[in-house]
């Protein structure tokens, strides 16, 4: 293994544990110490990847948001089926993945939106770019599924995006609260399988 | 002025100040030192009211859940018109507030549940007692809605209830980090001024 490969190991090593971390007690009550010791890592190994723990926080929100952006892209490029259908399938795959893991994890961006926001600049810009980034993903979808006749279109895009997305963190939180994935499916049917079809697409309606 | 009132006072003095701290830096990022600070009092002081910081932390969620409830229920006592109609004026009331609070605040529920919901079972079902509350509230409106002939009765008061609810807590963390009301307004426009209505009541429908 490359020196540059091996470091790039540890660099997400450390932004697994922080992630855990920073779910687990929120970003303030997650000391370095207690990152050092997850990650079995000295602090002058944290600051060689990471410039303070406010980078490390924003770090881990980009990381995250990269995987996940990957992920979409690549099971939409892999699976058939009309964009809705799509979105759906994967949102299936992850709310097991969620039922596995206890529900206790949810959305990075959620947690710390609450906690961070009013924290510092920096933190807010970075989550509002993460936030933005996922938004326009949605919204390209609904353009899509809209065009591909199954999504309704007497709401523009981006209204049904904004409406997705903040459901789905209110589920989300509580999922977490609750340790149950009921609210993820819930949204999933009554926005995905309901309200978003267009009238002529409702035959494909599941029943709620 | 008797010592109760007096002792109530001091306590409510002390539970502005934590709601204040901890939605500016979360719950973990707010240290006993500084509550007795923001507050002028003493450490007896503070556990004479309060067992332990945690204890505080969930007077405070029920403290301000019973102010709103109060304020809810006062204002549909003094209001005239259908229920559709008084929670959109309530909700433009509190979408001012937010206004002028420079959209700083958000839910409390929602900044703590992030941050919270994996700390302990007791913050877990403070937070859930505390939201279902609020949900039973918003269900109940929905029935009285549906009965006079104003939101959709093809979904169930309850889907509606959790669909505003989870909504409004995205728009929320939304609000708090782009220091904006637009989303709580766009909720509000999307949901109860379209989406929610009966098709038989939307000829009252506002242009979104």
């Amino acid at each position: 293994m490359s020196p540059a490969s091996k470091g790039q190991q540890t660099r997400e090593h450390i932004l697994k544990q922080g992630l855990q971390l920073f779910n687990d007690k929120g970003y303030h009550g997650t000391g370095l110490k207690e990152i050092l010791d997850a990650a079995g890592i000295p602090k002058g190994s944290f600051y060689h990847y990471f410039e303070s723990k406010e980078h490390f926080a924003v770090e881990i929100i980009n990381h995250y948001r990269a995987i996940e952006f990957d992920r979409w892209e690549s099971y939409l490029a892999d699976h058939q089926g009309d964009r809705l259908s799509q979105i759906r399938d994967i949102l299936e795959i992850i709310i097991a993945e969620y039922e596995v893991q206890t529900a206790k994890i949810g959305c990075l961006i959620a947690n710390l939106s609450g906690e961070l926001a009013n924290s510092s600049p920096y933190f807010r810009k970075a989550i509002q770019a993460s936030t933005e980034q996922v938004l326009q993903c949605i919204e390209e979808d609904m353009v899509i599924s809209q065009q591909q006749g199954t999504v309704r279109t007497d709401i523009p895009p981006r209204e049904l995006a904004l409406l997705f997305w903040d459901t789905w963190q209110g589920a989300m939180l509580r999922m977490k609260v609750s340790r149950s994935t009921a609210p993820l499916k819930n949204t999933v049917t009554l926005l995905l399988d309901n309200l978003f079809l267009s009238p002529e697409g409702s035959d494909t309606r599941r029943d709620t």
